[in-house]
């Protein structure tokens, strides 16, 4: 497919599930697209696979300065300062944004690179168990949600810029401040973890678990499946949102013991556990179409949409475009 | 389709969604069924559906009675006592089984009604998050595994002709002592579910949660959606082994909160619980065909094949017929 013009070009720094995904979904959708990789071997699926991709970091930093490309940065937390450090040095101009987990600590760390004005943070809600290159699809992010931040420093034009690349991935933007993001992200994604971690764990110890085992357990433990290093990435880079939700989870689970070990009724839990059930899936969405971008307070205004159930399906009007 | 008349007849006591997809599934596979249901909504349901049921509970043991009918008690188990005293009143002499999913307080029922000797408990591994008779299938237990019992007192003719049913449903059996599977059964049922109504409720108090929640969170909680009235009695019914299993994970839960508040790993939580996961994944399944039922020692040789992943896929041979 010839590359459209018009469409900002992609730089997608780190090609494992996720980046590797990004990078197919960005092609797809027409754009000039190039990668970086840290290891040869996701490099050379990546361009056995017909995809433009190197081991050179300054080389692709200085090709996406040149292009004024779009920089997703799709590597795990620990390498993060070094790459923010490169990027400040070599393409400082770029729009940037990511795709990891936790976003407070990454907007921390880019803060402290200088890089925070051309910053717009975000992380798609898609995955699978398998990690690395070949692992990644172009449709992976389709029709899931993609979280991007409405932090105070987000610029308008670099919102609308990462915007249009969570569009072309096929999903729904769901605008979120940092922080209410991770909470979130506590709950619904390192907390599941954690819990399927603990089943596996438990029924491993007892005879006849396994050869019994159906539904119940197969899906209360398809997360341990998660390659480890994934999952503490997650879960040790949002302890400080994950305790709570922990805590919280063990004080319910407790109560639960205390009444069976007294022949009391858990019903108080299980009756709740079912109307919260009930009530995510009865979840309302609704279609955010009126906020303008770069107009005053929009960024306040999207973060209430979002938690209100809002998402964005289609460019947004900007504070240029509607005058 | 005509009646298989050397196939046992079969008699449904509970036409739920359990006992109402065993009453399709015998039918299915050509054999003479009845059913008995409390509400007259179910029969009334089953009956539009073509079969042969009734709310008239004498009525329907006298009749088992007369067919030498195999009776499946598939209700709850607070009724089952009553129900119980029914059957030993007016059809002693039928084989026996159940489909409740905790085997030790059902056996410890039936040997108080005198019932014990023509009793072997069963358990299907199978259900979905609906119930009642609309949402059985005679399909529901295609391959899944189903619990037959092989407590001292089983007798190997009701084994040969509850096995004979399990296979006719699609299932594989699995050979299991009542005790046993309740254990397997808490950390691979039960556990589930509270975890599930633990994590839903956790997520629930969180702006923001429902509005982002994917596949970690759908899976988690999926078992949640289940009637809160089963939840309860499966719960509850085996409290006693749910007990350790509950302990054992919220001991691992604090263990992984004290790591992660103190700024350790919880690295060996996620290692163990990935290990456990991937063993599951792989756990070898074994079919069992040389056990001769009737034969000396022949219920510790079916569990301790049970126990090491052996299913029976096809009638086994007996004292008589090997003779």
């Amino acid at each position: 497919m010839a590359d459209d013009t018009t469409k900002t070009p992609v730089c997608v720094l780190g090609l494992g599930l996720i980046g590797g995904s990004v990078l197919r979904a960005a092609a797809a959708a027409g754009r000039e697209v190039f990668g970086y990789n840290r290891s040869a071997d996701g490099v050379n699926a990546a361009v056995a696979d017909g995809f433009d991709a190197t081991t050179d970091l300054q080389g692709a930093l200085t090709r996406a300065a040149a292009a004024g490309a779009l920089i997703v940065i799709a590597v795990p937390l620990p390498p993060l300062p070094t790459l923010l450090a490169e990027i400040a040095r070599l393409a400082p101009q770029c729009p940037l944004t990511d795709a990891t987990s936790v976003k407070g600590p990454v907007l921390e760390m880019v803060v402290a690179a200088g890089l925070a004005d051309r910053f717009v943070g975000g992380h798609p809600m898609a995955g699978t168990v398998h990690s690395g290159w070949p692992a990644g699809d172009a449709t992976l992010f389709v029709g899931a949600p993609w979280v991007i931040s409405v932090d105070d420093q987000v610029d308008p034009a670099v919102f609308a810029t990462v915007l249009d690349l969570i569009l072309d991935c096929g999903s729904v933007a769901v605008p979120a401040r940092s922080d209410e993001h991770d909470a979130a992200a506590a709950v619904i994604s390192h907390l599941p973890h954690l819990l399927a971690e603990a089943l596996a764990v438990t029924a491993a110890d007892v005879p006849l678990a396994f050869g019994l085992a159906a539904g119940s357990f197969r899906d209360g433990t398809r997360v341990a499946g998660t390659a480890p290093e994934l999952v503490l990435a997650m879960c040790e880079g949002n302890w400080l949102r994950l305790l709570p939700a922990l805590d919280r989870a063990i004080e319910l689970l407790s109560g639960a013991r205390d009444a069976l070990s007294a022949s009391d009724s858990i019903a108080e839990l299980v009756n709740q556990g079912h109307a919260a059930r009930t009530r995510y899936e009865n979840f309302p969405r609704s279609e955010i179409i009126a906020v303008v971008v770069g107009a005053d307070g929009w960024r306040a205004e999207l973060a209430a949409a979002g938690r209100a159930g809002g998402v964005i399906r289609a460019a947004l009007p900007t504070l240029d475009s509607s005058r």
